[in-house]
């Protein structure tokens, strides 16, 4: 590897001559592409089109329960068991209600604050500034939903393997305050990293661990399906673990089928101990007589039994796209060193690290250039990235031809940024 | 009409020892009916099957939406466009979210407490004890909702033609604290009135004559569509009064289609000015992606240019039920004069008014006979009814034959309550 470093200035200006031609070029194709969007392209949706007719005119769930009618808030049997076997925990422990895991986090994060999660006195808004841990890069809408509520943000550093633990229990352990932690264990958004085993287990700890008496685990498993590869990774399945360190009261894991069936008309799950699920069912009994379980069924029906198989022809269409930034970030920008990024082996985002201070450059140039990204700062809690460093990218909106393109213009915008800080670092310390 | 008192305490007795006979017989037929549930039958469910295939693998909204993917927090335009048939209203005033217009009060009520509605400072729970006007008999979801979000209810006397206005206008104009007024404007529940054009007119007015500045009429128009004949009843919209006295800022809508379709795979409506339908999009964006927009598409599909049609054969199948429940209590009970009753047309309850402190032993003497009745004082804020009379008929989910036998049991209660009562008060008066 050649680095950027061991260039002289005078190649280094060379190239950026070189590459400010390439932008210029690149520009002249007023291309409009977009990278900003974790949402399934039109023809993973279509493997689910099927679903639409497996009813076939029957509504009776397997209990005798008319899908059709009012009623029956953790939603139905079949329901249940499939968001069982996405989270790796037992039917009894899952809700199966709406159409979206956020609305559930929501209802969790708002509970939690406002009524508590344990059907007794303690409610997070009894401390003055109540706090969330945040693995950063993260998931933007954890942090917005959180702020919403009240809820502040306390960034931690993220590993190839988790949160790092250390970090958060030198946290946890002195500020009563921390009420929780944010986690998308597997295939986590933006980087892709699935948490180890030992993480998994320091985390079922954790709860014991915080100063605060209702610390709560927020298990967002949101990728557990979406491998790129079959057999899946294995996630270490948190509740045996919470079980066994007595803390399965604060995990509450959540899923959906958003990415496995339909997007926005799938169904939601959260998983908890019934103490939670008695009161998560408590509240939304005031404001729900029960969940759209005709769709239930439908994804009951659909799923049932081949959810690998329906993940793989997914993998089949994405995998591709995933490769074609790797590819491009690899042979565009290994040589100079210029940024890390991750190589996930499943679910929606890579992440881009560029030299500290240039990820906003980046995308002003990718912009200029037709190419849209997400805002720099979006996967730091109120939008800050203090290194201004990380870039989400999420190819499986695009088409692949369309994912080559934007990769193309990426490195380059990439090398253009890297090279002007280069020169512009080297003339400022050659400054008298 | 004889009328109870005008027979001798004899001829009571004699009726009361032929009724408790009766009863005991009635007793040893062991029967389990039940009149609490307003929800649809299985005939009813079943009008909307076709809805299942109306799609026919085509998931194009008409503005080119895949509803199948993320977002459009408002709703497709086609389904917002239902809303405004239902509701009366611009479809530009109108969000398709959710399945269930409860959720959306919900919304509306927690935002107006939490976070205000119209993007400024006003809120409330700046207020240390807000409540809202209830106007009773009504709706116990609303009762529930309120109160669960800390807003206080305060009952109001409903009319046969809605809220008695002069009542709700001595409550408003000196009291800063009353935050609004919930209205079932149209076969309201339970008794089934439509509120006349001058109520509608006065409830328009109604947030410029408030003490609050922040009052709000939410208008659950729940059973908008409802008429058991067609052409239906007209209820004045209350939009254009709103607009007219420029308090439309002032008035939010809801509707679903939970008693039109299925119930609980249903679409849910809000209608508001965009002033505030801006505020309720900000609030959902922290908790939701978008609304499932296959069911909407299907929904708008479904129902598009024959709402009216649809909704006449719910009618032809539950208009005889309400009948069955009409002709029992007249031939019953008009004679002895012990009950008040509505004969609403359409919706989905009957509300019957006992003789004052008699609801409760009127349900207890209908549960031993083997009949299930919404638990008096469900209908009044805290499930308490002052004078103890109000028992609301629930008579669609039963079958014709059941509805027919429930309502004998029904009316042998009512009597046999009412002939103990007045024996009882002529042996307490004629006591030394």
């Amino acid at each position: 590897m050649t680095g950027l470093s061991s260039l002289t200035t005078a190649q280094l200006e060379a190239l950026e001559a070189e590459l400010a031609r390439d932008f210029e070029l690149q520009r002249a194709n007023r291309v409009k592409l977009d990278l900003t969007r974790g949402k399934p392209a039109a023809d993973q949706l279509a493997l689910s089109d099927p679903m639409e007719t497996v009813l076939d005119g029957s509504f009776l769930a397997a209990d005798g329960t008319d899908a059709r009618n009012y009623g029956g808030l953790r939603g139905l049997p079949e329901a249940r068991a499939l968001g069982a076997e996405l989270l790796d925990v037992d039917p009894a422990r899952v809700i199966c209600w709406g159409n979206s895991s956020l609305t559930l986090m929501h209802l969790v994060v708002d509970t939690a604050m406002r009524f508590g999660l344990w059907g007794d006195e303690r409610r997070w808004n009894r401390h003055d500034r109540p706090k969330l841990l945040a693995p950063v890069p993260g998931y933007d809408r954890h942090f917005s939903l959180s702020a919403s509520l009240g809820v502040e943000l306390v960034n931690v550093p993220m590993t190839d393997h988790g949160p790092d633990m250390q970090a958060v229990l030198n946290l946890v352990r002195g500020d009563g305050s921390i009420k929780g932690i944010w986690c998308v264990p597997k295939f986590s958004n933006p980087t892709g990293c699935v948490y180890s085993d030992d993480v998994v287990r320091a985390l079922a700890q954790l709860p014991k661990q915080a100063a605060a008496d209702d610390f709560v685990v927020l298990w967002d498993n949101a990728y557990t399906a979406h491998d790129f590869d079959f057999p899946g990774i294995d996630l270490l399945p948190i509740m045996p673990e919470a079980d066994r360190e007595q803390t399965a009261d604060h995990v509450v894991s959540f899923a959906s089928t958003s990415k496995i069936t339909y997007a926005g008309a799938g169904i939601g799950f959260v998983a908890a101990t019934e103490a939670v699920l008695r009161v998560l069912e408590g509240r939304m009994g005031y404001f729900s007589i029960g969940p759209d379980k005709v769709n239930q069924l439908r994804h009951a029906k659909f799923l049932a039994g081949r959810l690998d198989a329906h993940m793989a022809q997914h993998a089949a269409l994405i995998k591709p796209k995933f490769e074609a930034v790797e590819a491009a970030l690899r042979e565009g920008l290994a040589e100079l060193g210029v940024a890390d990024w991750t190589t996930p082996r499943g679910g929606y985002f890579v992440s881009l690290d560029t030299r500290p201070g240039l990820a906003t450059e980046v995308a002003r140039l990718a912009a200029a250039a037709g190419l849209s990204l997400t805002p720099p700062g979006a996967t730091f809690p109120y939008g800050k990235d203090p290194d201004d460093r990380n870039l989400r990218i999420a190819p499986t909106f695009a088409t692949l031809d369309d994912v080559k393109v934007a990769m193309k213009i990426l490195v380059l915008c990439v090398k253009l940024a890297s090279l002007r800080g280069e020169i512009s670092t080297r003339k400022e310390s050659a400054a008298p």
